[in-house]
């Protein structure tokens, strides 16, 4: 696929080579564009401002579909529209229907109307407009000419670019590209190392040429890729559900959040949490996923010890005695949950985030994580991850998901 | 400096392509080469194997500094060595110490020994080696010719080539640049938009020719950087300061909710939050900050309407003449957080996230954010922010930093 159809990414921006912000635009390209049966070959960052002329020149002369992305907004070092019109020797024309959205957009929002704003109503000669449904500048089309290969300009926002690309450009690749026989799994795993899925899989999977087997570890979770024709891609699927069986949460890359409230929904059941260490991050992955209102019911952050008390009914001797990080608070947190919300679960965290705060019984990195339900006794588990607080939040958040997560697969 | 200096990097990885691990490499290098004096002027990704060879041909041919990452390991995709060896016209020597080292990481961790593993212990000539503290390939240095210019190669995994490159690297683009007199300052902002910062600063920071203006929109924020010389930069500074004033959060990019946990932790007050539409998303965000757990009390993340009444004690009928998004429940949960909790402060949220659950009346992004303090009347914010529902809970757990912070900063 790749050879027959180059495709190249550029992106302009001045703030992803000076480091302040990471281009989070390769990735979300690179798993849309092999959704489509495409494989990116090449990629460039470059400045803003007219350091694009060459890439976009060389990418062009290259490819058969040009990606760029940034340069279209309002300000003087916006030069995307202007160097492909350069270029390819069109011609920018003010376009009366794309003014008028810019403008609903910015009125309906109560900012300012510059005059800056309104360079972004030029439109390329011969492009399709892709409307901006998040923001001002729309995204351009330009279709092949014999001289030039397919390119698109998106806007450099991620949260304009994502829903523009999916809405309004899978359409377009698509029907340019039509059918390919390229197929990719991707099986999200937790509970276990990038090695030892390795030794369970690896030497079946090499046994099938026609699939290129990848592996990616993520913060708490390892995700196995397969990539090659349907067949061979299937034949490795079988193997891989085979091996790894309960370690797997989706087939599909979905995360854990989004399986727990899929399974919870089908159950019409319900789900309320208390968190110390991870300080809402539990709480927020549930919430991301769109659904979660019916079955989730809340949250209790319960940072302080008389937060525990107050509003879990945390036995404050217990507290004392035990301290806040222990097997029995962890159980009287989620229990305490489940009561008051009536929930038919509850999931608790409590442990030392750090930097501060480790003892040498409970160093920085332990943590214990509760699930209290309607049936049987309260389970808790401890664990010990040392890390960063961000990782640690998160590391912690996979493993109470995953503990709700077997309940929910593995009971009737 | 960057006229005079060009700098590119070149990333090998098909994963980052392939789209399932985001190339953080290009923002760590920006950073760390900026305070070296140097920018980066162009940087390129291309899969594993042979596709390295055009890149790295124009790069040296373009750049003075020229950085590549990936390629080193041991498998049989890695080729950098080889094709860094062949365009400079160098052999590949085995070098016994580094093999030794290798042989000491690999089996000290257990590892199974392999002869692919070696392949990693041969060096170029000429070349100085750059120690693997954390993993088993060696970087390399390759010093300026003059028909090559200088060169580095680093190993791909981040935790490998970031101590690497301080520890080793550093000292030697030190030694190569010479002293730098660039400097860069970026003001985070939040509650104005690109475009109208850009009218209140953009005419007068154009008076000062030795400074680099940019603008980059985060979510809910916009950053302003100047980049020039020490004195430029400050003089750009202070129009800057003065114009922008209390839309500035930091003038060295540091985060909102970093401000915050500043602001409380030096007045000794408290807070604790009752979110309905952030999630949890509000909480996370003040306790990813480390020291948080002295200054934040609690969280309730009140999703349904019985955790309002029961939890933050927001009268029944409040709801019911009103809905839970209203300006009165907004006010109702902040008062009743801070009441229960006992803290100084208590921030409230509730709207639509969407997808679903907007009316006519309330369409999706409609949100009202509380401040309940114990001075004065409980503040209600109403904002407008229709956009994905992750994006959403940013812009509005901004919003309600900002509101925290300016009570914080401009009350006595």
């Amino acid at each position: 696929m790749s050879a027959s159809w180059p495709v190249e990414i550029v992106n302009t921006g001045t703030e992803l080579l000076f480091g302040s912000v990471v281009n989070t635009h390769l990735a979300y390209l690179g798993q849309q564009l092999f959704s489509l049966g495409l494989r990116i070959d090449r990629q460039t960052t470059v400045p803003d401002g007219l350091a694009i002329v060459d890439v976009v020149r060389e990418a062009t002369s290259r490819s058969q579909l040009v990606i760029i992305t940034g340069g279209l907004g309002p300000t003087s070092d916006d030069v995307t529209r202007e160097v492909v019109a350069e270029l390819t020797g069109r011609t920018l024309r003010f376009d009366e229907s794309v003014f008028a959205k810019i403008e609903a957009h910015v009125l309906k929002r109560g900012f300012h109307f510059s005059d800056a704003i309104k360079r972004q109503a030029y439109v390329l000669e011969g492009a399709t407009v892709l409307p901006n449904d998040f923001g001002t500048a729309p995204g351009l089309y330009l279709p092949a000419t014999p001289a030039f290969p397919d390119l698109f300009m998106f806007p450099g926002p991620p949260r304009e670019l994502r829903p523009m690309f999916q809405t309004y450009a899978t359409p377009i690749i698509r029907k340019i590209v039509g059918h390919s026989d390229l197929r990719a799994m991707v099986f999200r795993t937790t509970g276990i190392g990038e090695s030892a899925i390795q030794e369970l899989v690896g030497a079946d999977l090499a046994t099938i040429p026609a699939v290129e087997v990848g592996y990616c570890a993520q913060v708490g979770a390892v995700d196995l890729r397969l990539i090659g024709t349907g067949s061979a891609v299937e034949q490795g699927a079988t193997i891989v559900r085979d091996k790894l069986d309960s370690y797997i949460v989706s087939a599909d890359g979905r995360a854990l959040e989004e399986i727990v409230v899929e399974l919870l929904t089908k159950r019409n059941e319900t789900l309320a949490v208390a968190e110390s260490c991870t300080g809402g991050y539990l709480a927020s992955c549930v919430t991301n996923v769109s659904g979660s209102s019916a079955v989730f019911l809340e949250g209790n952050v319960t940072y302080s010890n008389e937060a525990k008390i107050r509003a879990l009914g945390v036995p404050g001797l217990l507290i004392e005695r035990l301290g806040a990080v222990s097997e029995e608070v962890a159980a009287a947190m989620a229990e305490g949950a489940r009561a008051r919300s009536g929930a038919t679960y509850a999931l608790s965290t409590t442990g030392v985030a750090g930097p501060a705060g480790g003892t040498e019984e409970k160093p920085v990195g332990t943590v214990f994580i509760g699930l209290a339900s309607a049936m049987g006794s309260t389970e808790v588990q401890k664990h010990f991850y040392p890390s960063d607080r961000l990782t640690f939040k998160q590391v912690v958040t996979q493993r109470a998901l995953d503990l709700l997560r077997r309940r929910l697969s593995f009971s009737p």
